[in-house]
Formats: structure tokens, C-alpha cells, sequence
């Protein structure tokens, strides 16, 4: 029977109205939506971001600026990408220091011997090769070592006592990466031979924490190491005593000439008009020397890798580009960071938004933004979608992340996905930065976050907006300094 | 008012029948149990046993056998148990082996090259000055390293990949430890070039586990190393390649000159009739060189003398003398142990109970007996004044500890407060055996479980009976020796 016509009308017209209210208010299209709800459902039982990290910790594992590594771990992202079916997968030279650690050793020769657990910071002079051998003067902040003079410090070894407190956003670790990057400056000002600090991580295990000096010379102008928190505990205790202590520091570490490593693209390239516009997914290739850069940052390669993955596979070209850059040396000084910003200063601005993952593999627990206050609708549409996921809407202050921060600086909108970083600096830039750090379930929901975000972003006709370029410094260590990024 | 006999007489009669019973079923009497309960309760807000393994940790740390710091550790033992206030105060000469560590490299160098984390085994040889670089042969217990013939393992490294799994009674190490005291043996008979071994802990830090090797010979035939649990990880995914996989292994561990070392021993000396019956608390003074041998042995050397130091304090002498003994050298062979057994072997049925602490600082869970069958009420009655602490009642098949076995096998009795060892093994024998490991409430309540059946043990009339003497062989390393000590 055909009865074409026994719907009343009244029903009709108000399914009609429906259908347009719910278009005027909704920015991402339905089929959209369906397609990244599949994607962020298949990302959260899929294998191959495990795999990614699995094959770049045990097969390449360490990957600082200009080793062996690093140059094993630039041919493995280029097989890798153009294994998986990505397309223009490429390098880009980028000059890059090359520090190489050298051995260390550090023994308390009064008032009680003792051997201490230390690992020379990135971008330290060796010691002369008889070591420095010199009474310790122990401060608990920068600010202390700066109310010090020469009177205090001259002829001795400084030691910043400061303790990192354990925090789910991870923010104990601002301060005590300042210590680590500044106090030479002011220990060496004041005529200290050496300074020593506590890590700064939270790992009570004997294993110390390294990271870069900022530095105006090459190398940086006195030795600094970081002890692990139990060594740095054993040296606070002999100082409590009241008796002068004294340590023996013997480093050999060395920066050999500049050289060459790259950044490693590959794309999914865009149809239609949109095309040529950008959805920038970043992690950083290079890592720290003491571990396998599982959490730092082959968590990040692969999550961003595994999402152009899904997408790759979903089947339908997406209509902007989405391009994966994984970035030469984020650790020494934000080389490639810097190097892309310049090589794609014209077409920054086709960079619609940027995804950056290099914060480890713990769950994402809060999905914020940086875009043009016009766009927030759409932030709000994709958090509806990765709400199920047990993610928080945060707020539009996003920083991006470091590799990201020159294109943002530029004017690119950032997306930010704040993991749980509870246990992060109980492992980051130290030797237990390995592959048994990570779940597979926790890494697989930071997947899922990306991918939905970015298809998303891929897809939808609108943008979002363009950010006012920051024209302000970088950071520096002056002592009036306060734009430090946190 | 003078009102002698106003209490009815019915009621002194119920007093008396009751106190009468009373003191039938009750072995300690009722002072003694209200005196050690009183120490069991200050035990539990006390300081002493913290500020001694901070002391001995901090002021002396690693103290292996024949050690710079093994005599260190013995000058402080001398001075603090007569700085508490410990009579006979004396050393017994203990000769132990003098065995250093040195160096240690190990790298896979095919088919991903990589730095390995490992650490020599106590007694191993070193390797030639070039190293032994072979392809690794994987097998995961010693049962399998058996069914291997010399043309499986000629020449080449045998990798020993058993896994220890975590257990609050630390269950799991006994098979681990077996495969490193043993394997090399295995390994060597079939003409291995090397054994390395995953760490016979649960750590998932970048510390290695040491501990020793059994061996006929010094120093036992071919150099063993243990791998950290990660590293472990790592050669085991490329050997899962199915590529051949090639380690370079070069170690300089040596062995010195046998020198002298010495138990620690200090008193409260019995009164009256029972003075020359001893009860004996033991922990050994000696630690692994890794760490600072914080939960093995400084913890049982503070839970042992802060008892007596709280039996001291509390004013009356006991009935019999409680002797501490910080024995020599127990991980290198219970040197001092066997010859305090040797030394005091006339007056060993005059030692009414042992005691020993060696199993780190975790709560106290179960109390437990190897005593005479018709001394089970005492038990009994000793756990009632422990179970307020959180103690349960065990079996009467306590071991005792390793330093107390040849005693215990003489015939001497002893108890055994088992703790919660689920963290043990991630600490002991590593670098990672460091003071802040300890946690101040549950070493106190160590302390208290101590002090309660130390105090008691010291004060009945009643003794705990003699074992039938033991006289089974010590461990061996054969294939088919089936009463390895658990």
C-alpha cells in the first residue's frame, strides 16, 4: 500500500524546524561528529601507538641532538611514516648542538665519605681533570643563592637544596627547572667553582634528573650536576651537622662541533578548497641520553602518529592537510621548533591549529585551547565528543606546548590536552624513562583525544580564528626576569 | 574508719579462686605483661630506632664486607651501643672475603645497539680487558639453562629472563636468587662465556640487583651480571626479533686479600639465677655496596638495639641477659654468624631464644615460632600483647633469618616477626636501598614487636625448650638438591 502522504503535517513542519534550529546552533556536521566518535571508539582498542612507541625505545632508545641516536631515530620516523601510508614524508635539515655527557663522578670527602649519585647538566663544562674539590654551600631556592656574594660562594661548590612537590598538573617542576637552567649564572657571578642542585623530579629512586642550562657561552660557564633526591638528602643531612662538607666533582662532559639533524613530515593531504590549509600535529623526535624517550617524548610520536593513522585509514581524504612534524631537538634548545617556524614563515598562517603531545602517555584529563574567542562554540562542540573519555573542559589560556610555541607566538591557535602528570617527574629526563612506563589503555585514550580533535579540525569549514602574534623575548635568566613560561 | 573486714567474705573467695586459675593458665606473669606492654606502647612513639639508621646510613652508608666502610661501620656500632649505655660492649674477629666491584660496561651492539644497565654479581670474576662480546642465548630458569648442552651455549652468553613477581611475603625471590647464586655454574659447565641475569627484584628503576654467587672457587668461573628490570625488557624484545643478538660485556670486579672484620655485640646483663641464659637480638652490620643499606640491614640494626636501649631505659635489669649482635658479613656467606656459632659454641644451649631483623622496615603482619612443642602457650600468650600492633599468630615453622640458621640449627629456638615485604624487593641489594625507603611509623612498630618478646623472653621463668639439632647439609648449587632454603 503506498501511503505517501499520511504523515500529518503538523509533524513535519516541526521535524523541519528542528532539523534548521539544530544547524544554526551546530558547527561540526553530523556526519563529522559520527566519523570521529568512530575514530576516538577504534583509537581506544587499537595496538598501534603502543607498537610506534614499543619499536622507537627498543629499537632506536636514546636520541639527543646529534648522536647516533638521533640520526637511527630520523631514518626510523621516515620508514615508519612512509610505511604506515603517509604521504610526503620528508626532512628538514636543522642545525643542532651536539653535547655529549662524558662520565661523572661526585663523592663527599668530609665530614662522612659518601659517593654521590650525579649526572652532569646539559650544555656543562667538564671539570678540570683532577675535579673540583671544594667546601659545599647549601641554599634551598634561587632566590637565596642570589642574597649570596662572592664573600659566601668564591672558591666553593653551590648546592640549591629545593624539593620538587609531586603535582597531578605537574607544576612543582617550573621552579626547579629554573634552578636547573639558571643557578650557574648566579652561582658563577658570585666566583662558585661548581653548583649542584637536588633533580628536579620527584623519582625517589637513584636515578638523577638531567635538562638543559640556558647559556649564553658554549659550553655554559662553571660545571653544574643534579644529584638523585636520596643523594641529595645524604649531602643535606652531612650539612646539617655543622661541620663543614666538602665534595669531589670529576666531569667529563663535552660539546663537539654543530651538526646536522632534522625534522621528519609526512601528510595527509587535504581535498578541495580547504587543502591547503593546515591541521599541525607535533611531537619531538629527539630525547634525553639516560633513558629510551619513552615518555619523553616517544609518547607524543606515537599518539600523534597513530592518530594521522586512523585518519589515514578512516578512508576519505580529510579536507584540510594534516601533517605530522616530529620535531630535531626539542631538549637542547627548541632547534627544529624554531628552524620550521622559519622555513614555513609564509604559510604559518594557513596553519589552522596545532596539536602538540609532550607530556608523556598519562591520561588526558582536560581538553583546553588557545583560539579566537569566536571559535569557543567549536572547542565546546569537540569537548561534547571527548567527555566520554573522562575529559574536563579547560580553559582558553593553552600554551601548546614548547615545539609549538613559535608557530602560536606567530598566530597559530593551539589546542591543549593536559595529561595526569602525577608520576611524570618521577621518570622525565631520567634513565628510567623506559618503555614499562607506560599503559597501554592510558596511551590509547590520549589517541583517541587527539584523533578526535584533529579530524575534527580537518573537516569542519570553519577555523579558528588567528591569535595575536607575542612579540615578547624569550625567556631569559635575569634576576627581574618575569615572563618565565610555565 | 577503720573497716578491715567489711569486703563479704564470699568475694575474697571468688578473688582468690580467680587469681589462682589465673596464674595456672598464665605462663607471664602479670607485671611482666603490664611492663611489656608499657614498652610496647612507648616503642610505638619512640625515636631512637629512625635517628640510629639515619645515623648509620648517612654517617657510614655502604659497608661491604672487608669495606672502608665495613670498618666504619663497626667503630660506630662500638660507639653507639656504648654510647646508649650497653654493657660488654666488645668485637669478636670475624675473617670475611674482601671482594670490590669495580667497573662495569654492557652494551647490545646487534641488531639495535644499545646501553644496557647491569651490574656485577657478588663474587664474580672480571672479564678480559677487551670483553667478552657473544650472541645472547635466553632462557628463563635454571631448570631450562640445565636442558642446554655446550652446543647451545659455547661460546656464548647465557641470559637467565625470570621474572619475580611481587608477594607481601617476598615469595617470589627465593627461585631468583637461586638462578643467581647457581646459574653461573650451569652456564659454565655447558661453556658459556658470561651468565647475565634480569635483577632478582620487582624494581622498575634503572638499578640493577646485586647479591652473590655460591662458588667453590674465588672467584667463581665466569663473570655473572644482572640486568635491570627494563633492560631486562630490552634485550629480551630484541631477541624476540628473531635477529642474533650480540652483547659486549667488560667488568673489572676483583677480589682482595681475605682481611678481618668483626661482629658487634653488647649487653644488658641477666640478674640472679638465669644471668647466664641469653636471649640473643641479631641484624647484621654489613649491607651490599650499591646503597646505603638502609631496610637491609641498617633497619634491623635499629629495631634490635632501640629494643634494648627501651629494656635498658625501663630500669630493672631483666632475670636473663639479652646480648645484641651486629654480626659480620651476611651477605657475602654468613661469616660472622658462623663464627660467632664457633666462637660461643659451648654456650649455645644457654641461648634461650633468637631474634633477628632482616627483612627491612614493613609492618610486622604475623609472629610466628620455631620453639619446643610444650613452649606453644608462651606463643600464644606473647601474641595476645601483639595482636593490639596488627599482629596475626603464626605456625611454629619460623626460620629465624639466615644469620641466626647456625645457631638455630644447634638446637637454639627462635621467633620470627614476619613483615610486609610487597616493597622489599624493590630496594634490596640496589642502589636504591637508601633511608627514605623507611617509613618512621612502621619501623617503631617494629620496634614494639621486638621489645614486646625480647622483654618477655628475658623476664618468665619458663624457657622455649631446645630444636632438635639440625644437621642437613648448607645449600649447594647441584641440579638435583631440593632443600635450598626459602
Amino acid at each position: 500500500m503506498f501511503e505517501p502522504n499520511t504523515t500529518p503535517a503538523p509533524l513535519i513542519t516541526l521535524l523541519l524546524l528542528f532539523t534548521t534550529l539544530a544547524a544554526q546552533a551546530q558547527i561540526i556536521p553530523d556526519d563529522v561528529s559520527a566519523n570521529a566518535v568512530a575514530l576516538r571508539n577504534l583509537a581506544m582498542r587499537d595496538s598501534i601507538a603502543y607498537e610506534l612507541v614499543e619499536s622507537l625505545t627498543m629499537e632506536v632508545g636514546p636520541r639527543s641532538a646529534g648522536s647516533a641516536g638521533d640520526a637511527a631515530a630520523v631514518a626510523w620516523a621516515v620508514q615508519v611514516m612512509k610505511g604506515l601510508g603517509l604521504q610526503n614524508v620528508r626532512t628538514e635539515e636543522v642545525r643542532v648542538p651536539h653535547w655529549e655527557r662524558g662520565s661523572i663522578s661526585a663523592h663527599i670527602t668530609a665530614p662522612f665519605p659518601q659517593q654521590l649519585v650525579a649526572t652532569s647538566l646539559g650544555g656543562s663544562p667538564a671539570t678540570l681533570q683532577e675535579g673540583i674539590h671544594a667546601e659545599v654551600v647549601r641554599v634551598e631556592s634561587l632566590n637565596e643563592l642570589r642574597a649570596l656574594t662572592s664573600d659566601d660562594l668564591g672558591g666553593k661548590i653551590a648546592f640549591v637544596d629545593h624539593i620538587v612537590e609531586r603535582a597531578k598538573d605537574g607544576g612543582g617542576y617550573s621552579a626547579a627547572s629554573r634552578i636547573r637552567s639558571c643557578g650557574h649564572y648566579a652561582a658563577a657571578e658570585r666566583d662558585a667553582l661548581a653548583m649542584i642542585i637536588r633533580s628536579a623530579g620527584t623519582s625517589t629512586h637513584r636515578v638523577p634528573h638531567t635538562g638543559s642550562m640556558l647559556s649564553n657561552s658554549i659550553p655554559a660557564d662553571i660545571p653544574a650536576a643534579a644529584l638523585a633526591n636520596a643523594d641529595a638528602d645524604l649531602l643535606a643531612y652531612q650539612l646539617k651537622t655543622g661541620k663543614p662538607v666538602t665534595v669531589h666533582l670529576k666531569s667529563s662532559p663535552r660539546y663537539l662541533s654543530e651538526t646536522t639533524s632534522a625534522n621528519v613530515i609526512g601528510e595527509i593531504p587535504g581535498r578541495g578548497e580547504l587543502a591547503d590549509e593546515v591541521v599541525l600535529l607535533a611531537a619531538h623526535l629527539d630525547s634525553w641520553d639516560l633513558g629510551t624517550g619513552a615518555i619523553d617524548d616517544g609518547a607524543g610520536v606515537a599518539i600523534v602518529t597513530a592518530a594521522a593513522k586512523l585518519i589515514l585509514d578512516q578512508g576519505d581524504a580529510p579536507r584540510r592537510t594534516i601533517r605530522v612534524v616530529l620535531f630535531a631537538d626539542e631538549e637542547f634548545g627548541l632547534s627544529g621548533a624554531k628552524q620550521y617556524n622559519r622555513n614555513h614563515a609564509e604559510i604559518i598562517e594557513k596553519h589552522v591549529i596545532g596539536l602538540e603531545a609532550d607530556f608523556g602517555a598519562g591520561q588526558v584529563w582536560k581538553f583546553s585551547s588557545r583560539v579566537a574567542e569566536d571559535a569557543l562554540t567549536i572547542i565546546d562542540e569537540i569537548h561534547a565528543l571527548l567527555a566520554p573519555i573522562g575529559i574536563e573542559r579547560g580553559n582558553n589560556k593553552a600554551s601548546g606546548g614548547a615545539d609549538l610555541s613559535p608557530m602560536r607566538k606567530a598566530g597559530m591557535p593551539v589546542f591543549g590536552f593536559t595529561q595526569d602528570g602525577t608520576h611524570y617527574f618521577d621518570y622525565h629526563h631520567t634513565p628510567d624513562d623506559t618503555l614499562d612506563k607506560i599503559d597501554r589503555d592510558e596511551l590509547n585514550q590520549n589517541v583517541a583525544a587527539y584523533v578526535t580533535a584533529a579530524f575534527i579540525a580537518a573537516n569542519i569549514e570553519q577555523d579558528f580564528g588567528r591569535l595575536t602574534p607575542d612579540t615578547r623575548r624569550d625567556r631569559t635568566c635575569s634576576a627581574t626576569d618575569d615572563d618565565w613560561e610555565t
